[in-house]
């Protein structure tokens, strides 16, 4: 059994990630899904960028999609066809403030695409170029309490969640239950998904 | 706050890996934890591989090991230097059996470099070949009968997280927890870690 | 004008390239073209896989098929659909010998689909394994002399193309011949590829 | 040997390359060389950055700089630490107007940071921001009248290097020239760098 810091790190993050259920709109992961299946019906295209561990979270949601047979590429890989209207960008930020993602989503925008913004600050520039913004918490203040209340206990100084950690981890949880959710509403079982794993790698 | 399907994967993910930190061994993590002082100490280098999402876990881990000053590559990204004797090489693969992952562990192993394997199953080919084998529980028998049950309640017929889900992301929290035992050990703060966290992204 | 060793470097690497015109066979290259042409129009899809600088070869030409209305995609990257009978796997290692390139194309080979290797090597595990090899000089014995005689007359020891240098640049030239002849065959034009190409990054 | 269309592109690609030694300065490129000795000497960094096909090219020379034992990173990959004072940014854009590349010269250089700009157009938005700008010439009118005799006396409507093609290849040769200056320079053997050469791929 994991015991130490290891530990108090893990359970800190799966409740944060509890809690953040509370604070997640349902209302923004509706419009969310509601843009994303009308795309795959119109046969339109799905593009996703981010940044460091936060481009390693929407590659992954990407990846599913994929299984799902939706129509996606990430912005900056060898394959990625050209942006077009009603096409949809996902753009994953925490600050809402990384340059190239915002960048990319002001040129997406202005071709007439449909951004998506997954960022924990709707007022950000990521955020006012978005037409659905989905919310997700970082380490709010309370968390920093709390945080600093175990870390007391422990005798430690540094936070057990390092950095942006907590918004990436909640992010990717998040997107894993968007992704139910699309297999349900469009009758994709898990082995329709196997069939569209890669097999070579 | 989220509701419906969404909500249940969520709850089933956070759930899993509440569990899992029973499963996973103290003494595995121990000796990953100590193998990766070890080269840091003797100025080896660590290398990281995997396929698919496991990949993408893999490299954000690989970023934190950044943050805190190791000397990392990821295998087939551009920057890539030859491994040599004594450095880590850290493959992750729920199946173990992912056809390149298991060829570059091989060849990293037979260069002399240690292989930390990150596997649900030791008997694998990529736990045969592994110095330290850290095993991270998939969908058991036991989450598939409870997902049933849960299915059963909703009225779904599919798993709330589909294929190798459960294993990434208990894999990424395990290691970012691995994460928070490395800072303590080195005496490292979040504010190091931000000096050494890319700027022009 | 650029002159000094720069300057022999680029002579040197032009005259290679000009005199591999005559040892390139047109029949594999036909062959090659063949195959892409007819996966095209049975609606197959076409993967990469390269290491190192071999590989960044094999995307450029990917990104030309891109441009060309290829269903093409690259081994490693986020979004790769599995292999499936009569896809095609275009290989590029110069030595024939690169693991996970030739493991790669042993699993699609597996699977039924068509290998084109380009190497300089047919003997070579990756040759073996392919059905339509194109064949690429490397820095030949001729090559060899000539450039030590060259460095005779600067005074100089290392060679003016080191490593896989006249292998990588040499293909990447030919497959871009390859593309003019695929753009005429297909009745593309420049405008066309315009449209395909990536309009945000 | 190659025949056709194929040929008459490798030849006007050669052709071209030839040319453009005459049209490169070999100021600009002493300038270049002197800032990466520099940074090697002063234990400063190299940064690459580029998009689409210019991305792969100045990763094809980071490889390089790799086997030269620079301290090399590429903006964008898994593995990209802060960009300091002095450190050096290697920006490669046709246009020069690629919308990331700029933003990332612009944040790089409002850091401190030294920006070598390789582009055709010095007066665009990343030559403002450079250092050191190394004009590569892409398919200037003379290449565009000649390319139409040819055109004429073969048939063809369509050009024999579409889009970036001469720009792209002219920049990897070029690069591969510099490598040769660079290793002479620094006595560095080709030994030296198959010592350097990933030898897990």
């Amino acid at each position: 059994m994991v015991s130490g810091l290891a530990k108090d790190a893990i359970i800190q993050i799966v409740d944060f990630v509890t809690k953040a259920i509370e604070l997640i709109s349902d209302e923004e992961k509706e419009a969310m899904i509601d843009l994303l299946l009308k795309a795959r019906r119109d046969g339109k295209k799905i593009f996703v960028v981010g940044a460091g561990r936060s481009g390693l979270v929407v590659k992954a949601f990407a990846m599913r999609l994929l299984h799902m047979d939706f129509d996606v590429y990430v912005i900056g890989e060898t394959i990625t066809p050209p942006v077009r209207k009603d096409d949809i960008l996902i753009a994953v930020s925490g600050s809402g403030r990384t340059k190239t993602v915002v960048a990319v989503a002001e040129t997406a925008k202005s071709i007439g695409a449909k951004v998506i913004a997954i960022t924990t600050y709707p007022d950000s520039p990521l955020g006012k170029v978005a037409d659905v913004i989905v919310r997700i918490p970082g380490r709010t203040k309370l968390a920093i309490e709390e945080d600093y209340l175990l870390r007391q206990m422990r005798g430690i100084h540094e936070p057990l969640a390092p950095l942006g950690t907590l918004f990436e981890i909640t992010t990717l949880i998040f997107l894993d239950g968007v992704v139910v959710e699309l297999m349900n509403k469009l009758g994709i079982t898990e082995e329709d998904m196997k069939e569209k794993h890669a097999n070579v790698e």
